[in-house]
């Protein structure tokens, strides 16, 4: 194959090489099954980068000229040459595709690309995420157990599975769950991708078109997506100090056909509030009563740092009415992506229907992993670690409000969790001041996110998990001084003049 | 703590600790907080199995009586004695929720419950499944590559990750997709947890209720239960020797308003046909008239086993109409769950935002697993070995069928892929010959499960990648014996009467 480049040319010389292998392929001088030279040969041949040749080689399969095969070569296509001349024709002109007319809608205003995807640089002190800090993770142990894991029986878990889960995986949570009192065979649990998945499974066999859910005021911003985007329908019971608003789900209950109810019992996300045990039986009985199904998210029941361990509401359900979620995600490795759902066997039997549907199953290698560390005692030591530093950065926190944040914000000692809801005064947004506290180094959940109605913009989720104890304190300090300015801002201005917003301020 | 058993009763054992422990705390012997002994002592200490005792504890738990911490211990819980009766009270009759009214409807006679959970015994010579042979799993290079992995990044690896992908294997697939013509960015690739869920993701931003699209009949039966479950409409385009046929395609696209089109250009599942350059661009040129995109599944692309590779669709597209769709499933290990989708950056940016609502993200451990692998040449090298294997395996298969099959057996060889699509005379039933075959220790999957309309009988789909070389020739010899016999029956029977079933022979 003999091709001659002009370097002085201003066509690009892999344009130059398309042009002249298409010519060759075209007048017959190459023909159709013959092996172009390798890239790294053609390019020592011709004196140029290898990616030049490689990229004419693309140019040249995007055509259809040639076609390449990993660890074989590249060779000539057998083509028409009417063909060709058409393809050549409808290139200069192919209009694109309206896509923007076709994809159904989306709903944009999210937590998840509002918060989730803000990556703070190396020197912001983030207080967004509600995730374990990463310089705690047991890597070593990891490690080892993902290895042995590979050893033992690398075979099973490298090919298809079933889609209920990796059987040990699943007679270990049995087990564990039984600690808390629930009751559970191994065919009433489906191992899944973690609980944002568990959500959605749940939403696709129970909640149809035109079905309304109840949901917590606020909550979970994956829940919101899940239960309460787009079309859904939806009723908002409001969260208090005791966890959601009971009186106010028994009206709801007894006024409107509620398919479901989801709740956070334990270390509510975001308010951090927890349902005593009675409340719980009320709530179980109030469902009973209304044949409702309750979706109990209890992903932060481990992460108590004090008083003692409260009944979940499946292990006082009488009734098979409980739904469970829980995952490795806040006591483990949120990165992993696994989770669980334990409920009665004909819910789990159209679960498991259900992800076959979206996934096949759960990958084999990280459910093996995550069984083989927890087996061997490791998750039970690092959830007793964690805990004891998670204690201290929540304690941290809480000082350091006291003393930094002004006496007109507000907010509860969370007994267990990852964060801790302040409110501001009416007047500031969460918003504003995540703009301005950014730009100091310090970044944070605004609390209008986890609303499913009348979002309130003064409220914020500080999370104390993530962020070493040195940096909460420098964190907190430099917030409240950015809280503290734009309050004596909207006070002044407040003097001022009668305008009781916030907008002057942007 | 006293407690005292009587074990000549007939009540068990837990049941008298629970009942002595009940009427302790109820006495208030023992109060809110209170810890009780642990699980081991106090087994020790009443001379019962430990079992027992956690039983016991476990049911006190249920109650709401003590709650259960791992690490700590169990505790007395603070409970109205008003709310224990009721609870007891509403014990004795609990109603059970009525699940089935409450559950969405679900489609029954799928592939997936129907094939894919026939697990097959020690002995049993599966055909049924198109997957690697295990025994050819790389295990010592795949774990060396995870452990790897681990100690360079694991405390990334192990934390929440973005939802659109591990960014070195986005970066990986960009250059791989290169050698084959297509052109993508790295912002225009979503990794996924295999093609199931790829399929999912593109319906749900792009199949509205009522829209209806056009699918290849027959097909890979995951795609049907994502397209043509439920109320779903969907048009049946037949698929032929070149693939699916591009006139039915052409009428259906001028008369109805088609949302997309799903196709398996190469090495089509089940029949293994492929289309030509000349049909793909043909395909291309009508989607593009009609502005309808065409999501193309490529998971059997590297399985040519003879021939030369083909452009894919999407290296020929020049409209940004077509969403691609591959996985390391059937090159690698399917029970790692990775896939990819590369589309238009908007079609990503959907697919992104939908991935995030139902699962957040890929597992990052298999992803950065499958990309150490990868970019250390080592699945090019895996690949190399088993297109090797896999064609002798065709090959083996195809010559038993020559001999063991009746003469009115008809079949293609395929270039590629994973599986030989034989057709049997009319009369004869493939489940009604896997029920005899089953008997013999061979498996199949029948062909009807992977019709979208127009169920053919008749049809099996034997995959001979699984099985060893050796056995799939006693296997066939069997299979064949079974389809013998039944044709022969079929013969006699009709020649004794009327009846052109095969009920008969049930």
């Amino acid at each position: 194959m003999f091709i001659e480049l002009d370097r002085e040319s201003r066509i690009p010389l892999y344009t130059q090489i398309v042009d002249q292998v298409r010519d060759m392929i075209e007048s017959g001088t190459l023909g159709a099954g013959d092996r172009l030279p390798a890239n790294r040969e053609l390019a020592k041949a011709l004196g140029v980068n290898r990616t030049t040749v490689t990229t004419a080689y693309a140019e040249l399969v995007a055509d259809g000229l040639v076609s390449s095969e990993v660890g074989r070569g590249t060779f000539v296509n057998d083509i028409p040459v009417k063909i060709k001349k058409q393809a050549d024709g409808a290139r200069t002109q192919p209009s694109p595709m309206p896509w923007n007319a076709l994809l159904t809608e989306q709903n944009r205003n999210s937590w998840i690309s509002g918060v989730l995807h803000q990556r703070p640089g190396e020197e912001t002190i983030s207080f967004a995420y509600s995730l374990p800090q990463a310089e705690l993770f047991p890597l070593d142990d990891f490690r080892r157990s993902v290895d042995r894991v590979l050893r033992k029986e690398g075979r099973v878990l490298l090919q298809l599975g079933l889609s209920n889960g990796y059987a040990p995986l699943q007679e270990y949570l049995v087990s564990q769950m039984a600690l808390s009192g629930i009751r559970a065979n191994a065919d009433e649990v489906l191992i899944t991708n973690g609980c944002q998945q568990s959500l959605d499974l749940i939403r696709r066999i129970l909640v149809g078109p035109g079905d309304e859910i109840a949901i917590e005021n606020p909550t979970y911003p994956g829940a919101l997506s899940v239960f309460c985007g787009g079309t859904n329908k939806f009723v908002s019971v409001p969260v208090g100090e005791r966890g959601m608003d009971l009186d106010v789900l028994e009206d709801v209950l007894s006024q409107r056909r509620i398919k479901l109810i989801y709740t956070i019992p334990s270390f509510h996300n975001p308010t951090g509030a927890t349902m005593d045990t009675e409340a719980r039986r009320r709530l179980i009985e109030l469902a009973a009563r209304h044949r409702v199904p309750v979706v109990e998210d209890d992903i932060y029941r481990e992460m108590r740092y004090e008083g003692a361990a409260l009944p979940s509401l499946k292990a006082l359900d009488r009734y098979g009415l409980v739904i469970y979620i829980n995952s490795f995600s806040k006591v483990g490795f949120p990165g992993l992506r696994v989770g669980w759902i334990a409920a009665p066997p004909v819910v789990i039997s159209h679960l498991n229907r259900a992800k076959e549907e979206i996934d096949l199953h759960a990958s084999l290698l990280t459910q093996a992993a995550i069984y083989e560390f927890s087996r061997r005692g490791l998750l039970a030591k690092h959830i007793k670690r964690v805990k004891k530093v998670y204690a201290q950065h929540r304690d941290i926190m809480l000082e350091a409000l006291e003393r930094y944040f002004p006496e007109e914000a507000a907010w509860d000692k969370p007994e267990g969790g990852m964060a801790v809801w302040v409110r501001l005064p009416e007047r500031l947004s969460a918003d504003q001041i995540l703009v301005r506290s950014a730009e100091q180094g310090v970044i944070f959940s605004p609390g209008h996110y986890f609303y499913s109605s009348q979002p309130q913009q003064n409220m914020m989720r500080l999370s104390f998990t993530m962020t070493p104890p040195a940096l909460i304190e420098e964190g907190i300090k430099r917030l409240g001084g950015v809280v503290k300015n734009c309050l004596s801002l909207v006070k002044k201005q407040r003097a001022a003049s009668a305008a009781d917003t916030f907008c002057a301020l942007v």
